[in-house]
């Protein structure tokens, strides 16, 4: 009899739960919910406990893998804090779910889970050393060494978003200047095209145009289309974005040497250019001798449910032991 | 009865073999020559086979581990090539050594051998996850995760000295603009400052008196010299390459968020005000969470002796298996 998998997203403004049963591709039945604006973690658990409750339609779930949108302790299962959700402060996530649920459960950041996620069942499959980065409202990722998340020695590790790749570039909420997050991320590419329109009235014609003169509408696809259709101002913050990327990746492939580099997130759909220029400036960075292979993911939101489910696996082999 | 285990280095110019008798901590005996410049790969292996039979007077060791200065595959004990001596290419070092010496060896390049070194019995001890960096006539690391060399896909993992951290800086031979070696290392340091001491004759007074007016006496060494007796040209020079490295080193603690970095090679004499900037920026670098704890390597030139030790002690491991 195969086992029955539940799979749990905590996004930061969104909920998902799906049952798989192993060894299937396709969910058994999903269950997606938003948080309303000022909902805190009281009212996530309990949504996601109805969730779950109402996919397992009392029956006893195998193991349980979650993905958590925030830092959390692996070891012990426990959710360190959400910069997107009050409450969640040294929450015992696991705890809880184990015994609510009825079964064994395990919990890593979302990084961790979507890499996970991509090297079990997407573009990462067949590779046992791999860099998963989702370029997005961030720039995170998470390492698969050996096969597993490498999660470091406090969990922090794959914080590829603040790596300095421009000392003298813009100052991010880091705290550090011209880190990969500060120059590639959607919302801060957006900041600097509204500052350019601001200071430069000559310039940015057809951004303008395209965001009908609201500066606040501007967006990393917004500025996509806008570099498509001819906008030089537009090119030039999404090439830069792409260059500060391509830079961090060829670190990260000089520092470790992954067999494999997996990009996701909204604004890995800028667009062929976009694409070329990560890249080239990857391969440029990377030594010689240091092959660097970016590949699109394949799961788009469900990566970190696929790499819960992936977690949910790792549990039952971890019983049969 | 205690193991008996050998432990070789072919250096760029410098050859050393040493016998110890397994959880001892000071060597039986050891021999160090110097390759006169032109010798070649055979004259090397030679040379390193008659020093290591003039240690062991007939004996068998139980285990030898070797450091190799260039790129090898740790898999098949091949060394790929060398960078410092002639024909090296594709040379099946492991066997070679095994066929006339009558024991097991394991060979690694020296970057991964001086970190398992200073893991194993000296500044990382007790550690499991550390970056090993040396600073010297070139910048290179070695990875210790779960207490094992990291060496990536192709065995290239732990090239610190070419990530990049100041694309507008100057070119560097690996083709990449402001990498870590271009700003950091021993002898582009030098060269810098002898550029700089050419176009600006009104600057680097002292620097100039201490190397007597022969540009091409100046080295990383004069540099701190001159930098401590209040030279601001060398100063400058020292803390643009103790920024570059901080910069390195803390991109590399958010990519993987190992415990400790161990800092090795000649540069690291510069001097107190060096090591705090190498800290200070490296823990700006660094996010918040990440805990970045930079200390001197214990060993000097005799890392890679000792990570030598430490890959022939891992052979009997698997031999008792």
């Amino acid at each position: 009899m195969s086992h029955l998998l539940l799979a749990l997203d905590f996004g930061g403004t969104k909920l998902s739960a799906a049952l798989l049963e192993e060894g299937q591709t396709s969910w058994r039945d999903l269950r997606r919910t938003f948080s309303p604006p000022g909902a805190g973690r009281d009212y996530d658990v309990h949504t996601m406990l109805e969730m779950a409750n109402g996919l397992l339609q009392s029956r006893n779930p195998d193991a349980i893998g979650v993905s958590f949108g925030g830092p959390v302790d692996f070891q012990s299962g426990t959710v360190r804090l959400s910069h997107h959700v009050p409450g969640w402060e040294d929450t015992p996530l696991s705890r809880l779910f184990r015994q609510a649920l009825g079964a064994p459960v395990a919990v890593d950041n979302d990084a961790n889970v979507a890499a996970l996620g991509e090297q079990r069942f997407g573009a990462g499959r067949g590779f046992q050393h791999m860099l998963y980065v989702t370029v997005s409202t961030g720039v995170g990722g998470g390492w698969i060494l050996d096969g597993q998340p490498w999660r470091g020695a406090q969990g922090m590790a794959g914080e590829i978003g603040h790596t300095v790749v421009d000392p003298q570039g813009p100052r991010c909420l880091c705290g550090s200047r011209g880190c990969v997050e500060r120059l590639a991320s959607g919302p801060y590419m957006a900041q600097d095209a509204q500052q350019r329109l601001v200071q430069t009235p000559d310039q940015g014609a057809i951004l303008r145009r395209l965001c009908a003169g609201d500066l606040q509408a501007i967006t990393a696809k917004l500025l996509s289309e806008a570099a498509v259709a001819g906008d030089p101002l537009a090119q030039e913050i999404l090439d830069r974005g792409a260059q500060a990327l391509g830079t961090g990746i060829g670190n990260a492939a000089n520092l470790i040497n992954p067999q494999r580099v997996v990009l996701g997130g909204g604004v890995t759909k800028a667009g062929d250019r976009w694409w070329r220029l990560v890249r080239e400036t990857a391969t440029a960075v990377a030594l010689p001798e240091v092959y660097v292979e970016i590949v699109p993911a394949q799961f788009a939101d469900d990566a970190p449910l696929w790499g819960a489910v992936a977690l949910a696996q790792d549990l039952l082999k971890v019983q049969a032991v």
